[in-house]
């Protein structure tokens, strides 16, 4: 994958959806050859017209000689691997180009599965060597705020109609992005939602968050959040990397442990036959899930007479 | 709590909220006091009047002498206890009935947290004797549909504006459904989503999934909806209970798991102590955690010499 070989890219993203039990010990290697690639979040509700915004994105940065990575994440979905917004993706304008790499990822059903695989996905993406990496999500949830926490920029796009959504997750929405755009500005309502923006910015943002009006389809607008997005990158490079280290091994070891506890207790040997043990004498989730801890921590501690 | 003190409920239920230590012996005992409530499900798209119609069937069950108890579940509020939709609910019309019970639930950032909460929050409801029980989340991304699963009859509501969300979210819509409310329905388009639901319930799922129109301002429909969800209560019944032992069992141990091993690492001990060397030892989150789950998978399996 190091020389450039986007198959050897495309099995190790593979390794990612299943969790390949090597993963880790394969993603430690690529942290190592991370590039620091510039990684912009674009999220907002559905019909915000967020994948021809990233299209547009995407033709300015390939104008520029840059390599762009794109991924699709779709939490409602349960595909991976293209099979909903890769058909989307498809069919846009670089399908053909050596320089754009699309991945698509859906929902994986585990807890924190589908921000984990993000993470895992935009580290090959950057140690392969692109140069900008966007990462679209659909909607405006909690489960859309965690992804978009592993961008270095966030643009929430919304519409003219996007008064409620607003409303809702004014809060979240603030916290998280840091650039809007009102899309589909030629239609009723544009200014009204500008105001507004500008107005919760001010409310609830220790900094003014800039506010743009695109018509991404005609690409009207592109030009000057492209310069912003530029402005805002060397404003931000070094905030993402304070206490990562600590925060990220925890994340990642906890999935990690999850997995291989999941797979203890699924697969011959003591701990399987504890679990059947306890789940046939219970009958009761909660006491089978609390003596399985003891269980566990018991043997964590050494204290077991094996 | 069990003699009927809703002051004791409402202190277990801040056990839930911080996870505490005594939290799954005591929630084991509650579960063999669980009377099986019928959990209704109410989820759907900011302003779609979800509130409006839960205060409603509130009314409703009130009236026939049931006893409601209600978890309003806002995912994209970091806020617990009743600090954003408690005080919309509070204005309601059952702030002072003692049949009625209301506990709201924010984001608690730890993944998979809410869903888990919520489970929880209406185990510890339906001991304490409610008969009903409503559970509302906002939105309708992965997160709100995860936490839905824990309903027995689950209730979309839409509007006649929901067309992009319902394009959108199509098959998880079908996954979840039950039934269909399009409220607001005097509004312009009520028709045009009523046959746009009928006729996806016929391409995706293997049911005919009702649909009503109501306004719930104004309580219409309102009759019509509660007695199609008496027919689903008879109907579906055990439907939920099949491998749940199982499968809530895994679920509340990794959940705890990850709670005692977090604990572990930021409290004194030779775990503590091998996080810290590992992260000065490597900078690298994947290494750093690999490393610490061989340490754990050694211990667990009793390879140290102690």
């Amino acid at each position: 994958m190091l020389d450039g070989d986007k198959r050897a890219l495309s099995r190790l993203m593979t390794y990612v959806d299943n969790r390949h039990e090597d993963l880790i010990s394969i993603m430690s290697d690529v942290v190592d050859h991370a590039k620091g690639a510039w990684r912009i979040g674009v999220t907002g509700p559905p019909g915000s017209g967020k994948s021809t915004l990233v299209d547009k994105l995407i033709g300015i940065y390939r104008s520029e000689g840059l390599k762009v990575g794109v991924v699709a994440i779709d939490p409602s979905s349960p595909f991976t691997g293209g099979a909903v917004l890769g058909d989307r993706i498809r069919m846009m304008d670089h399908g053909g180009d050596d320089g754009v790499f699309i991945r698509s990822l859906g929902s994986r059903g585990s807890h924190g599965g589908l921000s984990r695989a993000t993470r895992d996905v935009v580290l090959l993406m950057d140690a392969f060597g692109f140069d900008v990496i966007l990462i679209e999500t659909v909607g405006v949830g909690q489960t859309e705020l965690d992804i978009m926490a592993v961008a270095d920029t966030t643009v929430v796009v919304l519409v003219p109609e996007s008064g409620d959504t607003i409303q809702t997750m004014k809060a979240g929405l603030m916290e998280i992005a840091d650039v809007f755009v009102v899309n589909k500005a030629d239609r009723e309502g544009a200014d009204r939602i500008y105001a507004e923006l500008a107005s919760l910015s001010q409310l609830f943002s220790h900094v003014q968050i800039p506010v743009f009006k695109t018509e991404a389809i005609h690409k009207k607008g592109i030009e000057e959040l492209v310069l912003e997005l530029k402005k805002l990158k060397t404003k931000k490079s070094s905030k993402h990397f304070k206490n990562l280290l600590v925060e990220e091994t925890l994340d990642v070891f906890l999935s990690e442990l999850a997995t291989h506890v999941t797979q203890e207790l699924s697969t011959k040997g003591k701990f399987k036959k504890q679990y059947t043990a306890l789940t046939a004498k219970h009958k009761n989730p909660y006491r089978c899930a609390h003596d399985l801890i003891k269980f566990f921590l018991r043997r964590l501690h050494g204290k077991t007479n094996h």
